[in-house]
């Protein structure tokens, strides 16, 4: 499925951390990624106080963060690294009010320069996850991610 | 279009910025209401550091977050308070790299308990902005917030 | 996951074929329901010339119809007969060349009302399937299916 | 906003309705072209008995056909003729019931190889535009038709 050669398994799970400690963003976010291998991405979220909404529900703003960085992660396991978000598509299907949330995400599709993914991101209570939100989305490879990402 | 009465366009507004204040993770990212009227309402985010990605530009999750919740209000704003984002798709057209993102909401159709919303993010750069992305997506009421979103 | 009795399994299909064969848009395209169980939904679709566009290709719009349709029965498996496509997203990740579509929906979650559904849509070659297209949507159930779909 | 070169106005609108003309599937359905300019495009569609499902309404189907073929139009307007919708979601607001259906769209953004274009479809009864659905989705270049759209 790939033409990226990330090195062996653990050389692979090495760079995608690599890359997610680059991102000031997720410092502030706190996801780790906990699988990173041809195809497929998890990254996983302790959801503090300060994830949250209103509502004490984790905020839908954080599954989006999640499922669709998990989506890049997916797209980048075989595109590489330099892969954005085109769009995607989010349907949250039950609140998220547990202490952790997982995201797993897969590629549908690949392309040479695109990739079609799907995500599903699952609230965890008590070590039981149920499905919160699943995402469908496009990533795109870059040749200069400073430049219009409509090439 | 709206059966929900917030008062008049001040105290709308009023009622809407604390309504994000009550947001743990918007004290977070930092968003502001700026706008909140009627089928409409807009957001301001200052980007600092922590919120771009390892190319400098604003993280896509934080564009995707600004989307979400703007969407949120603008469903709101004829629904009532207690709504939250079934779900919605995003198209990022340009790269962020600014130092402010604005986002503005509005009401396409709303029923009694749906409505479905439009939103587009632009980037502000020396007080020009252009459109950095477009959602489109459908916002519900719940009668009790920490039920099942799926009613 | 279901509360709606459509019988046993050779009765809910025969439910589901009548439901189609009611369908005037569906004797124009000729699709056929081969599969229609709880949360499960399959249709499969000859495709002759006139369902093409100008390269030869199946039509967008085809596929389109197909994944649509394919998620209302799926929905439907759960919530009822009297269900409407609320919204959904198609990615077209191949163009379809062959002789047939074939499209296989299930429930991702069920509430009362609304079931999050997805689809996939395989191209069929000398009986070879590969994925054409994949969707993911949102069918509701409703009360009076001549009023306004936002209730 | 586009290279693309279509001739004046009328040669514009005259190539897009040869185009039109060459999709068998639109033989069977039966739009018509009304509008073709640089970043935007209208169908017009008369909706008999044939395109109608099980209620009476006019098949989601056809709505899904219209709204795609409008989106490829419009993005085929700065892209140039040989163009394939990547991607759409598409909410439905209203059911339509109406004798005709029209179709706009316009590019929201464009590059060199794909453009983002919404579109908005209205049903019309007695002369009365109301909006039933409307879209957003991704429209690309193809250099050849015939090969994979993920390039």
């Amino acid at each position: 499925m790939t033409d990226y050669d990330y090195g062996d398994a653990g050389q692979m799970l090495d760079v995608g951390r690599a890359i997610l400690a680059e991102q000031p963003f997720n410092g502030l976010i706190g996801a780790e990624l906990v699988g990173f291998a041809p195809g497929e991405a998890e990254l996983r979220l302790p959801v503090r106080e300060e994830l949250r909404q209103q509502f004490g529900l984790t905020h839908g703003g954080v599954v989006s963060y999640l499922a669709d960085n998990t989506l890049t992660f997916a797209g980048g396991s075989v595109l590489g690294p330099t892969v954005l978000t085109a769009e995607y598509k989010l349907s949250f299907v039950r609140p998220a009010i547990g202490d952790d949330l997982v995201a797993r995400a897969s590629v549908v599709h690949a392309g040479r320069r695109q990739a079609v993914c799907r995500c599903d991101v699952f609230d965890v209570t008590d070590g039981q996850e149920s499905l919160c939100a699943t995402a469908l989305g496009t990533i795109r490879a870059l040749q200069d991610p400073s430049a219009d990402t409509e090439t």
